[in-house]
């Protein structure tokens, strides 16, 4: 590379007065309501109270809310404000070695102490649980960025937290188990014998290295049994995808202090809270025909929800624990294939996102693994940032794209979110770079069975 | 801890227009110039020659510049502008967890592409050296945090990049490894068999965990045989702690942004480049007579060149291959215990700091590492960041002062530099959390062998 003198404008930030203080709530702007939440025994809509054992009742009355805007409470927005506003950088460098027209912006979410994105909805759900006297947060984690983020939030308001990880992620990054035990935390590999659904899922081979369906199935059934604990999701819900919405507000703001306007918004999804809360503020705008981008969510080709996935009602945990939710499905008995990006290993998409899929406001596209780590070391060697294995997917995609800019000429304006850095997963860097690295099983037989499965809706009118 | 609504001022940020364009060189202000370095043969002051087969001209001319402030150039602002200015914070809810009215801020560089402060002067080095037509640098690494800053700047500008690992860390840290290499680096451990000076050294197995005067030696040997490969140093010298002061220069004005005036400054020194970089623009204040704050070393009881080391020049490399420096050493032949801080594991001092240390301007103390990661359990679990067990030294005089604080009632304002995260370092917490960790041996046999072995100086008038 030549060396410059010039001195670019790599970083755009905003000062601690604008970030913005309300979460965005979508659901009253879509042209349509997204399906209830259903009761699993009465196939009828959940209330608030089949929600109270898992989650303390602020949240659930942001999961039903009509408001579109949310106040984000001092005590959260005085820890925010440790990482937030977060930088969104122009990726000059990553242009200049793909030789694109292109203008690729990424919005860094791993500045925040956990890494990712996820300590956005963490902090929040510590807050208001610590608010209502709750003791022990517990949860799932796949590749351990949510466990971490949660292990982060719970030392902060004193609540203990336990985390069941996927077996998959728990083996391959025993440094992300190290980092929730730092912050006080307790980890099991799931499934585990310490839960009745873990001993008898466990009891099934294919099962042994876990899935997210089955860490919750875990989480939850430790917290229905104790009145002083509560379960937290890091991701599918409504609640957690508005609370994610703080990186697609600051985003608008700091393409507008450059005078951008994306023509493609481009995000990884997983359960959907890294999408969701990038691309809804954008969604907003384009809804209320102010901007028009293209807005596209990056699947892993082993768990492609939305792309190869059914649309019907489902259970968000394998062994049927939950209320069932309305969503793009694999079948909640499916198991991905162990790729590195542990974090989107999830047998369904938010049912917000599968509802403004069906709607026709986003497009989905999935990507193999060696692909996203491709483009995940061009973008290392370029702009410094070591992603993690999450966000590779959504850069895969947005190189996709500036070299489609490079053939047509196009300045097109490109906005991706990197929602994570991967420090703990360089074993994946590593297997990749010796040229170890397989793609996924992406046959249809691979999807069939669990598909086949989904639970009978009888004569439900939902 | 109580649910609170208060929004604190955690951190203060500069916005890039307020960010130092200038390097500060402290040797001109200094009441006494520092003696030179010396030729190992003729113990005569080494010229711009000696070290030309090592480093670029620009470099060596900044090594011996007499000039207070030396322009940073635009090629590399433009990279540091993807991290900096770096954030100075408040640790509010460190300060809460002890109770001490003490004001405690850190100033954090783990933000940075490489994690730690070393890019500062990783970036200029590889600046300078692509801009003289060098094609690769090679270089020794501790811990990993210098190599890879270096493998991320050489990738920027286009330059190989081989890196000698000391082998405890190479074997503890597979991780830092493993970054390297997604950066396009080559690393080895050291001592190799790739080098003259690498086999001879090995065939003593008091050296095969290595250590940074070893790795020193064989980086040098490989340098030297290639005329179109230069040589890199992380620390130590002159112009490494110059490019470090940005560090400083940032604290200045950010602290000035909030009316505090610092009582104390506290940084770890291995080489001295982090310590020099906070401590040498605040020490200018000091010499000029407007702060008064005690300017305080925090060294590995592992490695305590300061405390317990001698003034006396002695080479910065094992083998004696580089020029003789006046400074604090242990002796080129110690060992220090392979302590979990690899990057504070050097056996001498920068001569700069050892000079203001003989002048009195600046204290020094050691710390044994289980209090180091006592201490930086309680940051994590406050403050949210995983320190890097170097910084975790500085971190625990800062809470000793912060409790004598709370005995005394005083508001004492205590800035640190908090110059790495430990997101390689996971493994050392474990061994901490597990009740696993031992403190270093001190004492006095450990030191005496090699510090028995200074080389002979003769009848040198330095």
């Amino acid at each position: 590379m030549a060396i410059s003198d010039e001195v670019r404008n790599h970083k755009i930030t905003l000062t601690e007065d604008e970030m913005p203080t309300q979460w965005y709530n979508i659901v009253p702007d879509l042209p349509a309501p997204p399906p209830p939440a259903l009761h699993p025994g009465t196939h009828q809509p959940a209330g608030p109270e089949d929600f109270a054992p898992l989650f303390p009742m602020a949240l659930i009355m942001q999961e039903v809310s009509q408001e579109r805007y949310i106040d984000i409470p001092g005590g959260v927005l005085d820890v925010y404000r440790q990482w937030r506003p977060s930088p969104l950088f122009r990726a000059h460098r990553l242009e200049q070695a793909l030789g694109t027209p292109a203008h690729i912006y990424y919005k860094y979410e791993g500045v925040s102490p956990a890494g990712s994105h996820k300590p956005n909805t963490a902090v929040p759900q510590a807050y208001y649980n610590a608010q209502e006297g709750i003791k022990k947060l517990v949860t799932e984690t796949g590749a351990g960025q949510w466990g971490t983020a949660l292990a982060f939030a719970t030392a902060l308001y004193g609540l203990e937290c336990e985390v069941f990880q996927v077996g998959a992620s728990f083996d391959a990054k025993p440094f992300r188990k190290l980092m929730i035990e730092v912050f006080g935390g307790v980890v099991h590999r799931s499934p585990s014998q310490l839960t009745e659904v873990g001993k008898m899922l466990a009891s099934d081979p294919k099962n042994l290295s876990g899935s997210l369906g089955i860490a919750i199935s875990e989480a939850v059934e430790v917290a229905v049994k104790d009145p002083e604990t509560r379960y937290a999701l890091g991701s599918v819900l409504n609640h957690v995808l508005m609370h994610q919405t703080i990186i697609g507000e600051e985003a608008l703001l700091q393409l507008a202090k450059v005078g951008e306007t994306p023509d493609l918004i481009v995000g990884c999804t997983g359960g959907g809270s890294n999408f969701g809360g990038l691309a809804f503020p954008f969604l907003r705008e384009k809804m209320a025909g102010k901007i028009n981008p293209r807005i596209l969510a990056a699947e892993p080709a082993s768990c492609p929800s939305l792309t190869r996935g059914v649309y019907a009602y489902d259970f968000g945990d394998t062994a049927g624990m939950t209320p069932l939710m309305k969503m793009h499905t694999l079948g909640k008995d499916f198991i991905p294939d162990p790729i590195h990006a542990g974090g989107l290993r999830y047998h369904g998409m938010a049912p917000l996102i599968s509802h403004i899929y069906e709607l026709g406001l986003m497009d989905a596209e999935a990507v193999a693994q060696t692909e996203c780590f491709s483009a995940a070391v061009q973008f290392a060697r370029t702009e410094g940032i070591v992603p993690a294995p999450e966000p590779t997917h959504a850069i895969a995609l947005a190189i996709r794209e500036a070299l489609k800019a490079k053939e047509t000429g196009e300045e097109t304006v490109i906005l991706t979110a990197l929602c994570g850095h991967g420090h703990f997963d360089l074993a994946a860097y590593d297997e990749f770079l010796r040229g170890g690295m397989v793609d996924e099983d992406v046959t249809d037989e691979r999807f069939a069975a669990a598909l086949a499965n989904l639970p009978d809706m009888g004569d439900s009118s939902y």
